[in-house]
Formats: C-alpha cells, sequence, structure tokens
C-alpha cells in the first residue's frame, strides 16, 4: 500500500483554495475517503438536479465523475493545478435514486504523461453502479 | 431538406416548461438556429464556469453539449421527455476562451430506438473547436 | 450466483456454426471460463500481431475485446446470433508482452434492450491491465 | 492548405517496411488520397469479414480506422513508428454493404504530445456513414 500524495484534509484544504467556483460550501461535494490513486466522493443530493421523470440528470453525474478523477489525480500525483481532462467517456446504467450519489474513482495506469482512471457512481444504500467513467488526463512535465 | 418537428419558439417553450432547472432566464442557454436533427445552441459566459489557469470547466462544456444533443433529438422526434442519454464520449481540444460557447449538434444515425450524434464546441468567433462530443440516446417506443 | 445460459461447450459450438470466419481451429480463440455475463478467454499469441517496437497490434486487443463482449451478452441471453454492438470504447494502458492475452469481461448493465458491459485485457501471468473496454450492445427484442 | 509530411507514395512505402503485417500486398489496403492531417484509405471486400447475417464485422472496421489513423498521423508528424493510440471509440451507424469499406480520417487537433483525431467509414458508393471513430494518439517527444 503507498500513502496517497495528500490526504484528506490536504486535499480540502487545496480544493477550496484552486477550485472555489466548484468546491465551496454549498456545493454539497464531499470528500469520504482517499488512498493513493484512489477515492470515494459524494455529490449531497439537491432538487435542483433533477429532471422529467424525477431523475437526476446527466450533468450533475457527470459533474461529479469529473471531481472523483481530480482528486484520484491529485492523490498520486500531489497538488498539480494543472493536470487536465482529455477525455471522459460516460456510461449511463440506471436511474439514479433522489438521493445522495457516491463516486468511486481509480488509477488504472499512471505514466509519465497520462493517467488513465475510470469511475463508477452509485446512489448512496445502493450497490448497483448507475452510471460508469473512464478518462485520461494529461499531467504537466513538472507534474510527476 | 426536411424541416424540423419544432422550430426554435416550440423548442424553447417545450424545454421552459419540462427542464425549468435546466432552462431558464438566468441559466445564460439559447437556442440560435435549429433543423431537422441538427441545432447550434449557445452558453453565455459566466465567471462561475472558470477554473485555476483561467479556463473554463470541462462540465460546464459537457452541460452545454448535453443540452445540444437533447434539443437535436427533440428536432427530429418532437417532443419526446423520455428520450435518455446512453453515452456520451467528450474529447477536451484546445483551452475555450472567456467568451460564451457554441455548441453545433447533428444526428448522425436515427434509427427506431436509438439516435447517434456528435457536437462541436466552439469559442464564439473562433472557427476552431474546443471539444467534440459523440452521444447515444435511446429512444422510447412511442417516441417514432 | 445465477447459472450461464450457455455453458463453455455450448459456446463453443454455437460460436464455430455461427462465426466460422472469426472463432476457428487456426484463431488461437478460447474460453477459458463463463459465468452468468462474465467470461475469461484467450487469444493465443502469433507472430503475426506485432507491429514495431515489438508490441502486440492494437486491432489485435479489439478483437478479443469484441469476441469477449460477445460471449459474455450470449451468456446472459443466450443463443442470439444478432445482438449487435452499438459502441465500443477501448484505452490503451500498457504495452502487452509478446505472450497470450487473457480478456475478462462483465456485464454491468443488462436491460431489455441494451446491455453495458467492460473488459479487462492482461498479458498472460500479469496482473496489470494492458487495456481497457467498456462497450454497449443492443439485444434484439426476441431476444430476451 | 499546408502540404502532407508524406505523400501517398512515401507513406505506402513506410508502411511496407515498418507494418509488413498489417499492409501487405493481400491486405486489401490501399491509400486513396492524402493531404495534411487527413487521408482516404480503402479496404478491399473480403468473404472472411462477413459475420452471421451477411454484414462486416466489427473488428474489420476497428482495424480499418486504426490504419487511417496512423496515416493522418504520419501525414502530419512525418515517419515516426513509435507514435501510439492511446484511445479509440467506435460508434456503429448502419450495416455496411457487402462492399469495400472506405475511411475518411481527419486531425481535429494536432498538440505537441497528442493528436486527436476522427474517422467516418463509408460503404463504397454511399455518403451514409456506416460508423464513426475518435482517437487520440500520443506523439512521441522526437515526433515534432
Amino acid at each position: 500500500m503507498t500513502a496517497p500524495r495528500m490526504n484528506r484534509e490536504e486535499l480540502e484544504r487545496f480544493l477550496a483554495a484552486e477550485f472555489p467556483q466548484a468546491f465551496h460550501p454549498g456545493s454539497g461535494l464531499s470528500i469520504e475517503d482517499v488512498g493513493f490513486g484512489t477515492c470515494l466522493v459524494r455529490q449531497a443530493y439537491d432538487d435542483k438536479f433533477i429532471r422529467p421523470g424525477g431523475t437526476i440528470s446527466g450533468p450533475t453525474m457527470m459533474m461529479l465523475a469529473d471531481f472523483a478523477l481530480y482528486v484520484a489525480v491529485l492523490s498520486a500525483i500531489g497538488p498539480v493545478p494543472l493536470a487536465v481532462t482529455i477525455n471522459l467517456n460516460i456510461n449511463f446504467l440506471r436511474r439514479p435514486d433522489r438521493r445522495d450519489i457516491l463516486a468511486a474513482a481509480r488509477i488504472m495506469k499512471l505514466g509519465k504523461r497520462l493517467a488513465v482512471m475510470d469511475v463508477h457512481l452509485f446512489s448512496d444504500g445502493s450497490d448497483e453502479p448507475i452510471a460508469h467513467v473512464t478518462s485520461t488526463y494529461s499531467i504537466p512535465p513538472e507534474g510527476r
């Protein structure tokens, strides 16, 4: 087991300083757990996420996956604000419940220039994924 | 040329009624143009979209692409609120400017049960795409 | 545990009858294990797969993933020759060795009309994936 | 208009020397046209590509797309054998006919370290795409 480069408190402090538009007290985002190249993050439920038919919107899930991916990258390479997403592929699997959403991210490959990851999203309390994401990040040369 | 099933005014009315959380006067979203299976939509610039380094966030682009895809589907199958995204793949190509973003969507294949589309995103005033999206929608049986 | 709809022998017989161009004695393809919605399949090494730098070609990996996906679908819905791939997304993670390749597929979501799956590919003898695939299949109405 | 770094004859000579397993007289692959970052390539029809129902197999289309992507990269960066595919996403749109397949590739973004491309595939004689591919290549540092 490799320890993460940043623990939960360090990640929260870094994100609040660097990403105040996305990660702020009213965002409903929180970090539940973090390892080296892995994390579990949460989006608290909010009525504004709802779409016709009572389902949580796709962009809400994409935003949470994006957050999980960034936390997983930081946990493995440390506080590098310039890591950027190259691409993101999401498959929507099941209708989410009207509840919090959890996202479990892991790095599948950490290279010098690229990190490839996936994320499983769940409605809180359920084991069946509501969405699955794969994504590649570009890591700046000074990032390793 | 096939005429769209819903014109711009009909689309705006439908979206305001069915998707008030996403499409409302303060959202900055607008429909510039619509054809059968094609559309051009706009996200007005807002400081809240900015991320470190002065770039517009990935989720902002994904949200706009999601909106463009839905408008393109409606333009081809009419007011069917239950068409759902099966998957979405985004490639980020260039740093967006601090300006409005335009999204041009087209249906590549409209089948009985599925629609496959792509979207090019641009910073307003530029011809070089900042992102490219492909996506598949599932069309409910009553949708055709 | 749900039993697979077709066991290994039934799958091999079905594939040899329906897909003789792809699954024949000289193809090097074999089924190692099968469950309900899961399988492990193998591509025997062949010099013709090699590309410059001594690596196994991308299309070889895509072909094996395609085979694994089809076996996983059959294991869950039975002998339906007309299930078709809607899309396939592959991330190449590591250089494969000059050895057999194994592919482990699982269904993440089995719906009435769609199956969403992923596949991890490995060089024989290694635990680190060389590629990861996600894919969606369309299931014909008579398929369930 | 920028001229391609390698013209058709140079590309064919390079590919025959570097990729003899994939590009050889019996492969049925040919280059129809090439520009800077664009190309049109052909896969001659062969009965071995056929699957149940009389359709051309998915791996045949993926292989041709992979070939088109590589030719497009070479046309823009020159004879760099070590450019590698990071990922490839294919959407299958229509049943191909029992005919040659054409693939039109273009680079959407050529960066220092990455190239992002798409490919439209067609049955010879038709204007409606049978498949659409997006893909990212990693370009080695010495490649520019």
